[in-house]
């Protein structure tokens, strides 16, 4: 398959062969396929390296609420019950959000990951797909050998069962729920199959004065202690941070993901330190969590908010620039998810994971500067959406959207409604 | 005129007569025009407190620069060639992207203002309209008289030459490029003509320890001392309050529109304290500032932003919950404007400043709470924008939307090129 995008406000045309970028300001082709790009500009797939996409189904469920009664009395209740189909539709409507935002990666930690995989398949965007790892918090019934079976199983079958597209990982929720003897033996299994490992880390204070008291150390030591940092770690949150662990990530080459919306709507309490952990050389990556605390998975939406946030937190108006929040959304992020050679950069031989945004929207005008109109001003702007060279958005239509919104819905709400 | 909104989500059957609701939930009429509503919901139209709207042509202009460097190095400088024809379509810009994310009236302060009143009057939205007033920072070379004369011919002007939707209003800049003097005068004016007052206050902490050097009292105080407050001023920003100045306000019924976006894009350096505003009974509404400083004039975005910077500056997750922050861009701006009886509600008899928004979007999906969903999820979700009773915008589309983003688009490169 090819495909030409026809005259790219910043590029030119940019011929893609297969799932790549082949030429950049290029003259015309005989290709399969040719879209009009003209007053469009040309930028690479947005990655969000932090999500609970089946989450989408809480969407506005429970909200502004104390953290302990948003997740004790809404959140976990409505996830006991939980079935395979309601993940599926959850994810559907996750991707087809990510998809009309301009989304073609994301990092995904849910219940029921087969289902988000078949979801992801079928919706044309990349999933690195984990399974909620917990053990010891109650939440299940299970053994340490009995969930380390299961992860086994899953990830075989994460492999085989689906396309590429589909990127399995290993999920532990977090040290406070997933015993040490797991996290060593997630840490072992990782690096025997060269995977991704996807946790969450110090999101709250509570986290790290139950560590030090469990452990007479703060999380990121206890996480380096047990041998679990690498680079095929991302950890989500890393709010509550030390000058030591910010070194150990760094030293590690962990790949952090930073999540402002949700950070400030759950109220954690603390300022992510970008500025320490940019200067200690950290990949610092843009997610958004799921939606029960976002409530929406816009890219562009998050890196404003981050940049903002940190400018406001550090007294600096010029703390992440937009350019730097674009990298963050596109090649730190492709960087942490592992998408490969010019992940999130427009580059020949990238994958075709690309966006036409409309320059033709009053967020667009005047076009001083695509960087800062991108970040600052027009966050709903994504026009064409193409992941692995296959167009899954064009003029902001996606096949089958109707439905999704429409079973997804049916869904949420038989969900809530539905007795244990 | 008549129109009927048929089968609203929320509301059922809406009627219209003329320019103010007339009946809800009612059946079928006779009317003039129908807009089928089904599966959208209707919504107050969101009213903006603090405005530059030409400021539009500075979008992503000069942006992640130090305060300083951005005003008299980019701002001024730019400002300085400024024509009333580069106001005319900046602020027709302005309009164009308030329509599409649902804004119907906003309190503006800018140069050439007679400019602005014609493009607001054509663009069909309310515009509470002043030209900045600035008598002793050296960008004017008039004297005080001189001032004064011609802001009262512009009020005349404002007054007679145009709709009723352009309210004429006065614009002193702030405390610090105002004598008090003409401070008072304005005060007084304003009370004889009884005209709104836009002016900034404590956007800056510099602003205070300024005032205090020179007046031995805080701005608010300093305000307060002069005869300035009162229920028709909007005082922009009110960043840097102590506990005397905040009961201050409440005394005189100043109304305050909080700028969340702004305040952290520019790192302004403290938190407007929104909770003891809100116990001491003053109005806070909200604003977007210019776009050179936001950069858009999204409502809703913003909306978020002082619901989630406001819950992560308290620590508490439970502030300013989706229903109040929605309250703020409705019914606390319509106050702060007089707008009328019943603005920003829906209720028989308020101002036909309405819009419909569309549900059959993934972040309106699921529907568990449409204030959620507004707030926190789905920032473009306008479908259709009535102001006056007058329908502006159906199905997101504005009519003469190409030419005003082309020649605004030209206006901005020609100013910023323009030799002085």
């Amino acid at each position: 398959m090819s495909l030409l995008l026809r005259d790219t406000e910043n590029y030119g045309n940019v011929y893609i062969e297969d799932t790549a970028i082949a030429e950049i300001g290029c003259g015309a082709y005989d290709v399969d396929t040719v879209i009009d790009a003209k007053r469009k500009a040309l930028v690479p797939g947005f990655v969000n390296t932090h999500t609970h996409a089946a989450m989408t189904l809480f969407r506005g469920y429970a909200d502004d609420l104390p953290l302990q009664t948003w997740l004790a009395d809404w959140i976990w209740p409505a996830e006991a019950k939980l079935t395979g189909e309601d993940v599926y539709w959850g994810t559907k409507l996750a991707c087809l959000e990510m998809i009309k935002t301009g989304t073609t990666a994301f990092n995904d930690m849910y219940w029921h990951a087969l289902e988000s995989a078949k979801a992801v398949d079928e919706m044309g965007i990349r999933g690195v797909i984990s399974n909620v790892f917990i053990d010891i918090d109650g939440r299940t019934d299970r053994s340490e050998e009995e969930a380390q079976r299961e992860t086994k199983r899953l990830i075989t079958k994460l492999t085989k069962d689906y396309s590429d597209r589909v990127i399995p990982a290993l999920g532990p929720h977090a040290i406070y729920t997933v015993s040490e003897e797991s996290l060593m033996w997630i840490a072992e299994f990782a690096r025997e199959e060269n995977l991704l490992t996807h946790i969450h880390v110090s999101e709250t204070g509570q986290e790290v004065t139950d560590c030090i008291e469990k452990n007479g150390m703060r999380p990121v030591e206890y996480l380096d202690r047990i041998g679990f940092l690498g680079p095929n770690v991302v950890a989500a949150h890393c709010v509550w941070l030390d000058d030591k662990e910010i070194s150990l990530l760094a030293k590690h080459n962990v790949n952090v993901s930073y999540n402002p919306t949700s950070n400030m709507k759950l109220a954690v309490g603390e300022n992510v330190r970008y500025p320490a952990l940019c200067a200690a050389g950290v990949n610092v990556s843009i997610g958004t969590d799921g939606c029960a605390s976002n409530n929406n998975l816009n890219m562009l939406e998050s890196a404003k908010f981050a940049s903002l946030f940190q400018k406001s937190a550090t007294n600096q108006p010029t703390m992440m620039p937009a350019r730097d929040a674009l990298s963050m959304v596109t090649k730190h992020g492709a960087q942490a998810l592992r998408i490969g050679r010019g992940g999130g950069e427009i580059t020949v031989g990238a994958p075709a994971d690309l966006l036409l945004v409309d320059l033709q929207l009053p967020g667009m005008t005047p076009l001083h500067n695509l960087d800062s109109n991108l970040i600052y001003a027009s966050s709903n702007c994504v026009d064409t959406t193409i992941c692995d060279g296959v167009v899954l958005m064009e003029g902001g239509v996606v096949d089958g959207e109707e439905e999704i919104l429409m079973k997804a819905s049916e869904t949420a709400f038989d969900l809530v409604t539905r007795r244990q």
